[in-house]
Order: C-alpha cells, then sequence, then structure tokens
C-alpha cells in the first residue's frame, strides 16, 4: 500500500448482492506539468461496480488533492489513480476518464478501464 | 410491506399486453446526511417497463417526500428506492438512477438495476 | 375505426421499395387530467417506417388536437395514440414517445412500440 | 434579535474603505407551503455591500436550512430573509432574489431590495 | 368586474411598506385563434409591484385556464389580461409579456405595462 | 405605394390607447445576392409600437416571401422593409434587425430603427 | 441521368482503400410545398463511405438549390436526393437525412439509407 | 493610405439618410505571436453606423486574411483594424471587439471604439 | 512593491490616445481556506482601461498561480489583487470580478472597482 | 519518414498492460483550399489506443500547425493526418475526425479509421 492508497478509506458495499454503478465526478482536479511545473486541471470521473467495499467519498476527495503538487503525466496520473483505486477497492469493473483543460489550444482527455477476470 | 411502502398506491397497467417504458424523473428529492445532518439534494429518475401494476403518481412524490428528513447514505437510498418499488409493483423491468447534487466539490450518480426472472 | 381514426389521413408511400424512417415531433399536445379536470401538456415524437401508406400531416395535427379536452391518463393517451396510428397505417415499425410537462415536480416520459410481425 | 438571526454570524469587512458587490448563491433552499404541507424548492441569490460587517458563509447556509421544515409562502419568505440579513450586517445595499420551482405549471421570482439612507 | 376577473383570488400584500417585484412565468397558456380555430399556444410572464394586493397564484393559474377555449387573438389577449389583473389589484406598476409559439414559421412577442399614476 | 406594399394587410389597433410592443420573429427570410444569384438567409426581427394600425402576420409572412427570388444586398433589404412597414403601419415607433447567415465565414447583423416626429 | 443529377460534379476518392465517412449538413434547403406552394425550409445531411468517386462541394450546393422553386413532399425530396447521389457516386453506403422546419405546430425528420449490396 | 487599407473596398451607403447599424461578426482571425512566434486564433466583431461609405464584405473578409502570417499583439491588432477603418470609411461610429482563444489558461477580448466629433 | 507585485510585469500601452478595454479571463485560479486549508477554484475576470501601462499576459499568469499554495478569504483576494494590479499599472479604470466554486452548497461572486480620480 | 513526420515526437506508453483511450481535441487547425487559395479552418480530434508510443502534446501541436500554408482538400488532409501518426505511433487502433467549417453554407466532418491486423 502506497502513500496515497493510505489516505483512501471504504466502507462495505450495503448491496452486495446487485451488480450496480457509482459515479463520482470531480472537476477541480489539479497537479503540476513535470516538465514545465506550470498546473494542470482536470475533471476526473470515477465510474465503478462495487464488490465488498465503496470508497469513502472524502477521503477520495483528499486523496485527489494529495496530486496538488506533484509533477505528473497526463498518461501516469489517469493510470496511476486507477490502479490506486483498483488495488484498494477491489471492485467488479471500474472506469477513469481524465478530462485536461486546454494547453497549446488542445484538449486531452484519458479513458483507462479495468475488468476483474472470473 | 415497510413503512414507507404504505405511501405507494398503484393502479392496473391499461396495455399488459405490450412492453412500454414509463420514465418518472423527480428533480426535488432531499434527505439527511447520516454523519452531519445536513441535507442532501437528488435528482431521482425511475424508469420501469409495467407488469400487471403501475404507480401512482401523486403517491409516488408523497413516497420521496417521506425521505426529507431522513440521515440515509447516497447508496443505501438508491437501492432502498428500487427495492421497494420492485416489491410493491413486480415490474418487468426497473432503473433507478439518483444524481446527488455537489458535495465536497464531487458530484455522484449511483444507477441500480432490477430484471424479472423468466 | 374509431371517430378519432377517421380524422386521420393517409397517402401512398412514394418509397415503399426501401424502409426508411419518418418522425414527427408534435410539442404542442394538451388535454385533460381524468381526475382533477387540469390541463396536461406532452411532446409527442411519433416515429415509423411506412409500408402501404403514410399519415398526411395536417390530418395528424387535427388528430392530436381532438384530445384537447378529452380526460385521459399519461399511460392511456400514449398507447392509444399508437394503436390509433398502427391500425390506419400498418407500418413495419412505429415508435411512440410521449414526454409530460412537470407535474407535482415530476416530469414523465411514456414509450411504446409497435414492430410488424413477418 | 429573533431565533434565525441568531444563527447568522458576522466577520469585519476586510475592504470597508471600497464599495464592492458580494453575491452569494444558493440552489437549493427549501420549506414548506404552510397551506398543503408540500415542499417549495428555490434557489436564493443574495447581492450586498457590506459596510463594517460580511456574513460567514457557513452560518448563512445553517440559516438557510432553518426553514426546511418551516410553513410560510413565497413574499413572506423572500422579504423576511432579505429583513434578517439588513437588520444583521447593516449593509450599504442589498438586495434578495428568490427563484421558486414550478409549482401548477407557474415558475415565480420574487426581487427585494434595501438602500442605507445617507 | 367581469366574468374571467372573479377567477381571481387576492391576498393582502404581506410587505407594502417596500417596493418588491414578483414574477410569475406560466409556460404552459393556450387559447384558440378567432379566424381559424386552430389552438394557440404562449408563454405569459406577469411582473409586478403590488400595492395594497397579491394575486394568489393557484387562482391566476385558473383564470389563465379560462382561456383555454375562447377565440381571442394575440394582441387582444395581451392587453386583456394585463387590464383584468390591473383592475383587480391596482398594482404600483405591471408588465405582461405573451410569447407566442411559431406560427406560419413566425414567432411573436406582445409586451405591455402598466405605471400608476402619482 | 409599391408592389410590395400592396400585399401587406393590417388591422385597427384593438389598443391604441397605450404604447405597447409587438415583436415579430421570422427566421426564414430568404434573397438572392445580386451579384453573385446565390440565396442569402436570414433572421428578420420586426418591433415596433402601433399607432393606429397593426400588420396582418399572414400578409406580413407573404410581404415576406415576396423577395425569395429578387436580388438584393444586406444593407438595402433591411432599409426597404423598414421603409414599407413605415409608411403602411404608420407606426409611434419600429427597429427592424436582419441577421444574416455566414457567407465567406463572416455572419452579419444590420439593424435599423424609425421613431414618430412629435 | 436526370437534369439535376446533371449539376453534380465529382472527384475521384483519394484514399478508396480505406472505409471513411463524409458528411456534408447543409442547413439552408428549401424548396416549396407542392400542395400550398408555401415555402419549407430543411437541414440535409449527408453521411456517406465513398468508394471510386467522391461528390464535388460547390456542385452539390449548386444541386441542393436547384430545388429552390420545385413543388416536392418531404417524403420524396429525401429519397430523391439520396437516389440521385447514389446512382453518382455509387458509394459503399450512404445515408440521407432531412430535418424539416416546424409546419403546423410539428417539425419532422425523414431518415433514408443505402447499402452497396456485395 | 497604407499596404492592408488598399485592400479594403467600399461601396456608397445606400441609405445616408438614417443612422442605422452594421455587424460584422469574424469567427477564423488568425495571426501570429510576435514574441514566440506561434498562432493567434481570435473572433472579430466590427460594429459601425456608416456615413457615406459602407466597407464590401468580400474585400474586409481578404484585409483580415492578411493579418495571417503577421506577429502583432493583441492590444495593437485591434486598435490597428479600427484605425484603418475608421480612415477608410470614416464612419458616424464605429466598434471593435476581439475576442482571443485561450493562451496559458487565460482568454482576453479587447474592445475599442472611435465616434466621429461633431 | 509587495512580493506578489514583482511577478507583474507591464509593457507601454500602444494606443494611450485612446480609452479602450483590456479583459483577461482566468478559469483556473486556485488558492486555499485559510480555515480549512481545503483547495479553492475560481475564475478571475480582469477588465481595465489601460494609461501608460498594460500587464504582460505571461506575467499575469505567474502572479495568479503565486496564490496556489496561499491561504486567503473570498473576500481579501479579491480586493487584494485589484490593489496590486492598481498600484502596478495606474489604469484609468480597472474591475476585478471572482467566481468562486460551490461551497457548501453556495458560489459566491465578489466584484470589486476601481476609478482614476481626475 | 516524410518532412512533417519528423515534427512528431514521441514517448514510451507508460501503461503498455493496459488498452486505454488518448484524445487530443485541436479546435485551431487551418490550411489553404488548393482551388481558391482561401483558408479553411476545422477542429482535428485524435482518439487512438496506444501500443509502445504516444506522441508528445507539444509536438503534435507544432505538426499541425504545419499545415499552415499548405493548399490541400479536406478528404486529403483528414487520411493524411492519420496516416502519418499511424506510421509513427503504430498504435493498436486510431481514429481521426476533423470538423471543417462552413464554406458556402454547408460544413464538412471527415471521419477516418485505423486497426491493428492481430
Amino acid at each position: 500500500m502506497n502513500e496515497k492508497q493510505k489516505i483512501l478509506e471504504t466502507f462495505p458495499n450495503p448491496n452486495p448482492e446487485r451488480d450496480y454503478i457509482i459515479i463520482h465526478t470531480a472537476p477541480e482536479f489539479t497537479s503540476l506539468c513535470p516538465k514545465t511545473g506550470q498546473p494542470d486541471f482536470a475533471t476526473i470521473i470515477l465510474e465503478y461496480i462495487p464488490d465488498k467495499l465503496c470508497v469513502e467519498l472524502k477521503s477520495y476527495k483528499f486523496y485527489l488533492q494529495s496530486f496538488r503538487n506533484d509533477g505528473i503525466y497526463f498518461e501516469a496520473v489517469t493510470n496511476r489513480i486507477l490502479n490506486d483505486l483498483v488495488e484498494t477497492l477491489q471492485p467488479r469493473k471500474m472506469k477513469l476518464t481524465a478530462k485536461f483543460n486546454t494547453r497549446g489550444g488542445i484538449h486531452s482527455d484519458i479513458i483507462a478501464e479495468y475488468k476483474k477476470e472470473q
């Protein structure tokens, strides 16, 4: 369990008998560009089907805030958040979409998915 | 039949010979956070294919209003409403989407579905 | 052929050799609530693949207007319009969506479909 | 000082040397209709030029929440909020706009203003 | 007092010491074209500064519904509603905007105002 | 009275005792470019305060349609429509806005006004 | 090859080795109603996968303009444009959507498709 | 008369007896940043009341295109276009708004006006 | 000159002979709440009429970024930015609008203005 | 490797073990029409699943800018960009959508896709 994962808290899925979807949309994500040190801004959309555990909303907010002064690339941060949450929650399915604000006249979306093997 | 289900009234499906879809969108749902006591606000979208029974609209409104001063979590309230309606209406199919207002800069959707076994 | 169906006029499908879709969207539908006598308002969306006949647009407008002072429920009026048009046009496929204005803080859509057996 | 005003906390205006505008927009206001007991929903927009005092945001949120289970009319609640805030803050100028959700197919805005005599 | 005015109910202005604005927006107005008998649809926006009386919302809804099967022109209905309300409420100021749906590819707005002489 | 003005029909202003505003918005205007013969498209917005006469809506539609195959410049057509209507209606005030579709990557609005001398 | 088809010019598909989609959206189509002589307005959306030929854009504009003073029904004009283009271009796939402006309070879409047999 | 002004063509104002407004909105302006050589993009909105002359639309398009490979700052280009047009057209009034695309997370508008002395 | 003002660079107004408006809209401002340490997010809109100096855009971006890890209240940060810019640029007129994201279900705008005495 | 491809820089995919999607949306593309020399404007949307390499964002911006003064047709430029990127990145899947601004009243989208053979 890495330092950032320790921030994440969980609670037992109240309805594990059913596949249902939880979506958390966080439009206030910010980190730094590792090359220029300039701030990047993104909306992070987390969609998942919980298995035994759900992520506690406030701790998830603190987890996202922990990237505020980290230098990290678009592709890396998207996969990093997905991996941290998959390891912590062991969900049935999870999708992470990061929509980054315009840089140099171009805006970028990164979309990564995880599916539990059965 | 629990206390809340007693609020729900039904009427016979006028066209049971056909599979058709009924969608009721209620943007004025409010309950309380069980942790902080603070009010939560959501839009509740109910979609279903009726079998023998349809839910009477006014009673459904009163049913939703009965959560006004209840402390209940996002995930729990969504599954609770779906379960209450499935038991009462015995529909062919039913989907419940709850779209919660922003809390701590994050807004959340919970989507649960039921399908009658055949 | 009921009284309302007599209002509907048809014309021969000019291109029966091809499956194509006709959509008529009527945002000015109004009828009365059978319980309260209060006016209801809806947008009626008719989509169909014609077989031998198409509905003449002006007569369809008059057909919809004929509900203006009728007391009829959401579910019933949607299935009624679909049935009247299916019997009159004998289409290959037809879908009727009725989107009703907010009542008691809830707005409702009813969606019914017909498919010709082959 | 009435019961609700006691909820409001203030802090000293950090820039009293300048006339500037503060706008707080609260889309989650809810109270009850005194006639029917049914919930009403509104967006409350407070605009003011502070003199010696500003309203503390969290206490203002609790103040608005205190109407949750009160029965009170549209016109009365709007003037009531304006009066409570004027007495507490003694602002140079203040405007209160309440935009109520659709009831019976009609939505209503109430706009009241206060200006300090000089 | 004409037949339609009898439908309107009033209540005493709770805050006559202050000039404030009340806006009621009714998007479900319908009447008939006196020439063709075809239904017309409009959004009626009533803005006023009350003096001694406010219009009761439900009675105002019934007043607007009373035009449902009347044949009346755009210009006439707008001035008629303004006149009926001015006589009944004796407001300090009143403005009536009627926004009619497209007819023959053209949509029309009619705006009339009244100001109390002093 | 020119050929186009003959198309315009009028009716007596039902409320000449009051200054009120009539707005007709016609999004389906088309004429030809006198240089290239290519069709132009515009939305024509007519706003006026009637004096003794109002323009009859259907005749106004036919008047606008009469430009369909005329070659005429943006500036000229806007002033022409205003002049024709001012002469026919003798209004207290009139404003004509023509919003032309994009040509060569640029879209153009022309706005002309008339005010009766007193 | 009919008179209208002669207006259409083509150029060789620069990338026939790949299936790719070309969409041309023309919001300025106008023709006449064959019954009333009144102008109709539509947006014409052409989507196709070219085989050996692409349609030259300017000639396609002139082709659409050639309907300006033709009397032709909604259903007929949609199928006509599709047929003319299919014969001229021999595309791998083609879809024609015509979205007509509101007439009598109803707006209409017609959607026709062609697929090359293999 | 500078090189760019030579591109501008004019035609006599067809209605000089009246003050009326002409607005040309050009969303496809592009020039280069003089510091970095990187392309800038803007929407240029020209509003004016013509006196004796109007600008010919096609020549105005070519005039704007002439900046395509020029290095010039936001503030300078806005004032330059205004000055060139004022000198060429001698308008009664003119306003130039340039809305530049986001650079470094900030987008910029520059607004300059000219009024003929009387 | 304080530490933050040192970040700001200026360049001479290229057109001081004319009053014109410069607007810079920065949607990516973030600072910290001094009470909770939680990040706040705002859009900062700067409007001014330059006198002798304009603010260099890149240095203005760095100036705004310098608040990233500062704890500062809504009202204070808005007046602080206005004061820093007024002192540095000595503009003829300046307006600063800060639109803060939703906190506790309420979003806030602060608007402050400066006008040079003459 | 052609001249334009040399502009493109790449970096190793940080998460090659997973199929994930990268989308870059560039609304500031401009080239010249080879027939008329007039500028064309488009939004270029690049979607791909990287294999071993990702495109570096700044170099991709420079690559797109290299078309600024090239004369090239809509269909050709779309396929050209796709081909250059496929050869350089060898992605698992790639889709290129070019949405061109209105020309002659018609706007055009071109959509091309590549899928690695397995």
